[in-house]
């Protein structure tokens, strides 16, 4: 595992450090794999009830993929796509996640950065972040799958804006074009982060898989099975509806099982 | 039918009240089953061009399902099957009828609540409403059918915002997230709707229905038949066409007869 | 050709201009042809990499189809048909060329004039300027492939607002609505787009070609076959992503070479 990628557990949340500070956290290969394997531990964890993903150093989230490396592990098109299984299984593993995924972004936040964050669930940034997929001053290309969730989450416009405009720019701009779903002073992040994590481990862990679940199946045009869809109901008869519901009855607190 | 939803017509405008202000119009299954008959209602009719849909008591548009019915009609999942019949039949109808839809939001609009105005076509509400699906709290779950309006109408990021943080939030969300088309002082929105049916009745209500019909079909990644995109130019051939180009032209005031 | 439609370049930019001010520019079907030519031509010039469209006379980018052609060419549904295949030519032509396409919207930008603007990839526009679809007003109706743009790239719910309510509304709105990538004060319009442009220019061709390329195949909800997500790797064999890593490293500006 690459020491360029930790992760801490704090009960029920688990925050994930992208740690290459010098860098801006420029993610390498090892760091692709990382991600990848640590997400995939998350996954596998069902006391877990929400993930954070964060930049050290407090200048950046990820200042993307680390250039420093494609004049080697990325230096033609053969080798380009054994380093884009490893990135594509890193992001993917964000979706693939059972438990909810927030990013918490202070600072810089581009290229294969904000790939990572548009992978996540949720994203809270500082007022002094910035955005942007400059890959055009590469002569470097976003493939379909790394075009998709700009596509999918933001819409056709703003992968357009992203990709062809190539601007790295300010929060108004990432508001504007629905990037975040929170801003705070800078500072403040990690405290709304914390604060957003505590609400989605107060909710029933299974509510949060099921609707994570479901989102991501309905961007896919696929029609879905009758056992998808019967897959809708099976809450009602979990444990934790009849503790909700008994709870929310008797304006009490629910404790939820996970079950 | 339900005592607690009833249609009033007032020329070419039909408004439907969910009438259970003393439990903020919660959505009782014969509530649920009324809206569909009552939306198909007026789907039935020619004569109509526009639908509100509005709560009485100027507190809630309405607070959802009624939970004070989950331990009986929705104890189980067996149960809970059954009674999303009757839900999917009634903000179903709301899609389905041929006329616009408008929701007409006074404070609170959660949960089904939030289901219903999303399956609206368009959404006016006052300053003080606020929005949300916090059923995370009750160990529920959206099924598919339930998410898609709002991944396919709000997009993803919305959906998952809106069902994994589990908030009730204000108006300023709302606007964010794109759930309203318009904002008004609370205490106008009866009025702003008003106006936005009268604009709609005065237009060529062929328009409308096949502008509805269209955009909900290009929802469905399924390609279109060639008999389907015939549709797209059978407006030529009526009258209003003619109506409608004559009185441009003359500078005149079109009066449309709905063929 | 028409002489209401011409075409300038000034370099690496070519800038279309709807030239028939004393019609608000707006559309008659030599234009619609006039268009798809020449955006057909700038897509076979692989020294271009930006194409402007504008209006003439600074009033209006285009206030739609020429309605006193619809008595004539646009009299029934077989001619209307005739008359659609020629508009979606021209309008089709504008996603197919392979250089990003920028609106250039100063005044009104309405009816055709925005189906025009939402073809292209990014849109500037002015303080003043105007949008929508009024349509109803003719008894007229978009058929699908006139919709879906308005559905793809701003979403269903503004779809609807702006062919149901009908309204023609200021930018305000078409910045919520997220109709416009920048507002700038009247009078800026043109050296705002120069400058978008220019950063375009500046940028690697193919990278350009290939995003909006992949963008646009990404609203086709078809599943991506093995050739076309190869595609998505071709760039690491080419000469400008050697000179673009290769200056990035060095910390020069990048001068692209288009293979």
């Amino acid at each position: 595992m690459s020491e360029n990628i930790h992760l801490e557990r704090d009960g029920r949340i688990a925050t994930i450090t992208l740690d290459k500070p010098k860098r801006h956290n420029a993610m390498d290969a090892s760091m692709w794999q990382g991600i990848g394997d640590l997400m995939q531990e998350c996954d596998g964890d069902a006391e877990l009830r929400c993930v954070i993903i964060r930049g050290a150093g407090g200048k950046a989230f990820s200042a993307g993929a680390d250039i420093a490396e494609f004049e080697n592990e990325r230096r033609d098109k053969a080798h380009a796509l054994d380093y884009g299984v490893i990135v594509e299984n890193g992001v993917g593993w964000i979706a693939r996640c059972r438990h909810p995924v927030i990013a918490q972004i202070d600072g810089l936040c581009v290229g294969g950065g904000l790939g990572v964050a548009s992978a996540c669930d949720l994203r809270v940034c500082g007022e002094s972040s910035r955005f942007g997929v400059p890959v055009k001053r590469l002569g470097l290309v976003e493939a379909h799958n790394e075009v998709a969730p700009l596509v999918h989450k933001f819409g056709a416009n703003i992968a357009l804006e992203i990709l062809l405009v190539g601007d790295v720019f300010p929060v108004a701009d990432a508001v504007r074009m629905g990037l975040v779903n929170k801003v705070v002073p800078d500072g403040e992040v990690a405290a709304a982060v914390r604060e957003m994590a505590e609400k989605i481990v107060e909710g029933a862990p299974l509510s949060a898989r099921w609707h994570k679940k479901f989102i991501h199946r309905l961007l896919d045009p696929a029609p879905l099975t009758a056992e998808e869809l019967d897959e809708g109901w099976d809450c009602y008869d979990t444990e934790d509806y009849k503790i909700g519901v008994k709870a929310f009855l008797a304006k009490q607190t629910p404790e939820f099982v996970g079950r």
